[in-house]
């Protein structure tokens, strides 16, 4: 089968290394191109030795004529800014795009400017940017030549309360999302707040209210509901590598027990490749979905106080990143969606 | 100074281990008698190395009239059911004790039974039973001579919703608390669910609804609101060894901003030695309490949507249990509150 | 491509669930079979939610028929002892076996009886089992229909030491060795020792010149060197989940620099597709071979102390037990070597 | 009883923030100056909250004449080379100095200047300094103005081999210590190699040969075996938060056995109140001594080998740096060695 050439900017942060790793073993795709932010040069397989056998490739730092030279589809694991400031060129040579940061999730620009406190520099490309939620949107991601990648958080928040929004049946003013997430969806970086020792033994709340993956759960969460929803979300940091479990509590505006919220959520999610529906009594944990693609989902329903509490469990660097973005480029490539996944 | 004599029953688990830890360094506090579940002759100076210098005693299997001969106080950190059969017989012989276990907490036998799944049986003792939370109870447990320590979930969620309950201003049916533990509250036992790898890199939420530390912190806050308040309750379990994060959700049934709000959790707990109150635009984590005999408090109002997330931490070993067992001893014996703390 | 059908005896534990895992992707091999230790019915992928969509299959007790009705080859992932005796019952059959436990390993029973404390039952198939490290007994493993699968330990001290000892220019009297290893290695048990919080934040050393892995070191060491190899094994207990790092000493009989040291090494290993020897100035860490079938491979020469230390690292799930496993049963099906790993 | 006013320079690191965690409650001392890297001004109780109620002291950036004038006795937890700028002014004006630094443990400025690849600037005082090791040091220590207290690794390191060196029963010229090292030991600083997701999970081997620490552990034992003595030193580093665990392997010059070997050692230390010596049949694990000024020691003696294994542990931060220290200003003021400890 022919393959197509992928390049990874940005591959060696912790989202660019699980695209590399898991691209390297794909059946449909070739790692044509991959670029580091460090000015320097080295084989990739030198930065991350488990790839010796199978990839054998220079990394550089990023030069856009050879991306686009080396590539018919690139991800851009970048900081935002850095993606709408390339993004535009890799699209006018006909490349197709995977954006992994945030700049092309929000629909609004000025919400976008109000969370990342900087001004969006391409609103032309912006309506042409499908939120990369095969789930919800995969009819457009088939079309889609800019994907934007979900956020972690995004994706384990929406994927627990789509169904139940969509079939009207939460109180959409009541939703609110705790999450509790791994390290390295802080990214690798040199931080004092990441040294093992601070954050090992602890676990933190913080950006009550304020994260900037609010208006992106709100914005398709809307979508979803057809009715303005605003969820309460309360991030956590606990000492893994990786992983996030959102504990979801949500209000019922109609009587049902925990086998009928079942029953709707597993037809809801009945085709879906990645998408797991537990049944009553279990709920998903984190050590089951690492290093895989899977949204598990569990529920418990409070039939006394009419509420439910929906727990999914993600890979941030998988179905939350890196596995996510490859579904996508499988959908816009027409591969099966679940190829080297 | 004199010192009065104790006794640790059930040395040899995490809470019991704490309790000598801590008392063998307490300046009014003399260990007296420890005893391990295990039949075994051992000194507790080889069983905890750290204890050499400070402590050179016996642990033997469990002899109520060897305790009874050689204490003033004891601590019960034994299962429940067998803390009610060995109570009565210390109090009979005139000796104070605090329980560590759920014995005595409820003061409803049939919601004990509900919870416990067996039947209580020393109904004859309960109604003399103080709940040893001293910031709501310091006069009562002046004057007990059985107090019934609280549990380690129920201690971080009674103190962080009990200064807005107690000033009327939060929605008593809207209490939403979501937990995170560490793994010594499961208690030191051979059990496949608390091997290393089955925990580590993992989190996972368990008993939703219907943890037996529910109805302990219903029992408290109907008592501090004077309204019957049912919480939902959701604990979660972390790859730490000790501490507990709790985050709390609840509606405001006024308006009031995160300064008005912490202003009047600061007054509540002005003169509290062990309960912290920070500063807006601060949150407490695990890392600042574990090791000691603190409950830190920051929480932030959503004015928007009417309502605030209170955030507490405590050491589950500490204030959750060892911490404040010997606080409760201190308060019982007219010591100064923090000593040895 | 033809498949052939392979069972797991033994699936729930860590090796057999990493065989289970590996396998389920495995281009040439069906898993046909899968048994686990409790006498219960369930579907594997509900045990392991993430088989869900690659795998269908009753995981029940063990029942020999069943096994060797439905496979060409077998797994036995089992406590020492029973695999000797099931293993010649596949072999009756016409099955082949790849047994994981040690009952296969050391040709001495004598040896055998000594550190494993128990009579060894299989001495007639003894003479017939490989040991199956394939970087020193590939020939030998394409013929086998009964493959020992070696140790986690000895599987990185061996490969870390071979290439000097083979070239005569290790004092073959001077080798001690220095492992660590993540909790999985010993087994999911019930075990109060293994509880999290009795490993989580702590290191030790174990068994030391006991454990039962020295005598299969030595037994290879010995084939290699042609010479009595007798090592000084320490093994340690580290917090994580897997991997094993070693780090080996050894006297040099011969002036050698780390450089020349180092080239030894790489000619030795120049066509192993699952060893990699680092350059001069880097050294192996657990985080590079975790999830492979790696060994990865790195030293230093003191020069003026006339030695040489070497570290290894591999999965001590992967190279060290279910990945070396499946390349075995690549090399004895006329796979391609790293087909599926 | 008097109490001294001692400071803590440089208070915010991990080493600092022990210091002023133990000296906070120590019965002779009074915390009456911190000082901290950062131009920043803020309580020390809140850069450390469990400080509350113990402690009520700004924390500004270092000032010299502050520091002279508050304190009679002054603990440098600086970098190298910015304690030898500080300590003679310190001197100077008659107060007594615990370098935690490096910059007074090496008596050799040559040596010095090798592994800290900086000259030394401060040669007039380095003669008095006394290396700040009790065991070996004690009477040197309490006539001291300026000690310089030992390494983290050294002081493992020594303690478990000076009773066999003393005793001339160690071949000098076959020590080799395997060193494993919690992530406090590397300092609270942002650098990439620290971030949690790096270290977690994984164990690496580091400095082959050269760590600095190595000339420090040569003096010291030189001088206990009046011999020159040369170790092979690989410290590690693994995903704990505190503690080093040391594994040193020794040729025996005689014959003996483990009995005869504890024996020696327990004499060596009988009248040590931090150092352990455990019985045949038992080895120190890390979690024993965390949060303890205690190295506990261990061994087991092969006697077909004639070679000797001995495991110490310690808390890096308690006896490998703040507790030691602490320890030291015990002795040189006068007070009980164990206050506060």
């Amino acid at each position: 089968m022919s393959r197509i050439r992928v390049g990874v900017v940005g591959a060696t942060g912790y989202t660019g290394e699980e695209l590399v790793r898991i691209l390297s073993r794909h059946p449909r795709a070739e790692v044509a191109y991959v670029s580091g932010k460090e000015d320097r040069s080295e084989r990739i397989q030198d930065i991350f030795p488990y790839l010796q056998n199978t990839l054998d490739l220079k990394c550089n730092a990023f030069s856009i004529n050879e991306a686009i030279g080396k590539t018919d589809l690139v991800f851009l694991s970048l900081p935002h800014t850095l993606s709408m400031q390339n993004a535009p060129l890799f699209l006018k040579a006909g490349k197709k795009v995977i954006d992994i940061s945030a700049d092309y999730r929000l629909q609004d620009t000025k919400t976008y400017e109000k969370f990342y406190k900087t001004p969006h520099t391409d609103a032309e490309n912006l309506p042409r940017a499908v939120y990369g939620l095969p789930e919800l949107n995969r009819e457009k991601i088939k079309r889609a030549r800019l994907v934007a990648n979900p956020g972690c958080y995004p994706t384990g928040s929406i994927l627990g309360t789509a169904p139940g929004l969509a079939n009207g049946i939460f109180d959409e003013s009541s939703i609110q999302i705790d999450a509790k997430s791994g390290v390295t969806g802080a990214g690798r970086r040199a931080d004092k707040a990441l040294h093992f020792s601070e954050v090992n033994e602890s676990v933190k709340a913080y950006r009550l209210f304020e994260h900037q993956h609010v208006p992106e759960i709100d914005q398709a969460l809307s979508g979803v509901s057809k009715k303005p929803v605003s969820v309460v979300f309360v991030p956590h940091l606990v000492p893994i590598n990786r992983g996030i479990l959102s504990t979801i509590y949500v209000k019922l505006s109609k009587k049902m027990n925990t086998e009928e919220l079942l029953a709707l959520y597993k037809k809801f999610y009945e085709h879906e490749p990645f998408v797991k529906v537990y049944g009553a009594g279990h709920l998903p944990e984190i050590k089951y979905v690492v290093h895989t693609n899977f949204c598990d989902i569990g529920l418990k329903v409070n039939e006394e106080k009419n509420l439910a509490v929906i727990v999914t469990a993600i890979d941030n660097l998988g179905k939350g990143a890196a596995g996510q973005a490859i579904q996508n480029m499988n959908i816009m490539s027409g591969f099966e969606e679940t190829a080297g996944l």
